[in-house]
């Protein structure tokens, strides 16, 4: 796949074959491939804790808000739950402010998951109070991002946005997940040159 | 190459060959690349001015801060400079936050360039009102990246950051641009499983 396909059947995914093990070096790699993706200023504030344990999951998991233009479905059964999580921390004592380093470093390693036949989904919303107790999270470290990855048992499909400008994805009766993307043409604003 | 000799081989990049052009075709193959990548609640808040047009890229270029660890160079010569600009933009009427998107999309897109020869520098330190006058560029738009691409003639290389903790980039006499990189050990901070 070249990086055009890799991006684009690298979809947001929330049902996985949970029995399909991803372990420690897995995520070990990926976070690797963040380690050498660009950083404001080359700071490099960003920390991770990694988890391939089932308990831990089971933890993690229930810090999680799932799919939540998806009113009927409160995320993914056991059996189809993520194998595997990243949490991307940040730490206050090496930067203030840390840009979108995480946005950089979370589509590196999910390109890097999805060229390994595994998937993932990047969560904002988090019961962070609780994911700090559970992993024991000093304070010094904001939580940014959680990376929930696995062996993927669902499929996402691109459209485009229609007239109504809706952008909310949706999972149609075979359970094939939909989501639309805005045209190029409404993204790009200006042009100068050819 | 695969994704990690992509991600790894796709070093900012501050110095081009200026007259090989980067021409609007180009630059909307790597918005493609952005549009279909993961944004917050798939809402899709940036947008894209894009310049290969000499008279507009001689005023973005103006418009940005270069280097600021390399303190004896004010950026590239004329002849060095970006052969082409694309400045992200964040839509408020779209988004009330941009969250990481605009790093998700920057890192698509540079990773597209790299894979076709081109390289480029995520610029965060813009002197935005001036950008905006130059591009006439709406209210509801916020200023978020510009960046610059183009066909690289500097050639960069990741080390390990040393016992001082010194991250800044330096450049040697050859003209190598040094990238210092915080090892895995000290960005990893917690794993749990095995």
């Amino acid at each position: 796949m070249n990086i055009g396909e890799l991006i684009r059947s690298n979809r947001s995914c929330r049902r996985f074959e949970e029995h399909h093990r991803v372990d420690i070096s897995t995520l070990r790699e990926l976070v690797d491939l963040a380690r050498c993706s660009a950083s404001a200023a080359n700071r490099q504030p960003l920390r991770y804790i990694l988890s391939a344990d089932p308990d831990t999951n089971a933890g993690i998991f229930s810090c999680l808000g799932w799919a939540a233009y998806l009113k009927d479905w409160p995320g993914p059964s056991p059996g189809e739950r993520p194998a595997a999580y990243i949490v991307i921390l940040g730490d206050r004592e090496t930067a203030k402010n840390y840009w979108c380093d995480h946005g950089i470093a979370a589509q590196s390693m999910l390109l890097g998951a999805r060229a390994q036949g595994l998937a993932g989904c990047m969560f904002g919303a988090i019961n962070a109070n609780k994911l700090r107790g559970l992993c024991d999270i000093p304070p010094r470290y904001d939580i940014l991002l959680v990376l929930a990855i696995g062996k993927p048992v669902e499929h996402a499909v691109l459209e485009t946005v229609d007239d109504s400008g809706n952008i909310r994805y949706w999972r149609d009766t075979d359970g094939v997940h939909h989501v639309p993307k805005r045209t190029l043409e409404e993204l790009i604003v200006e042009t100068y040159g050819d």
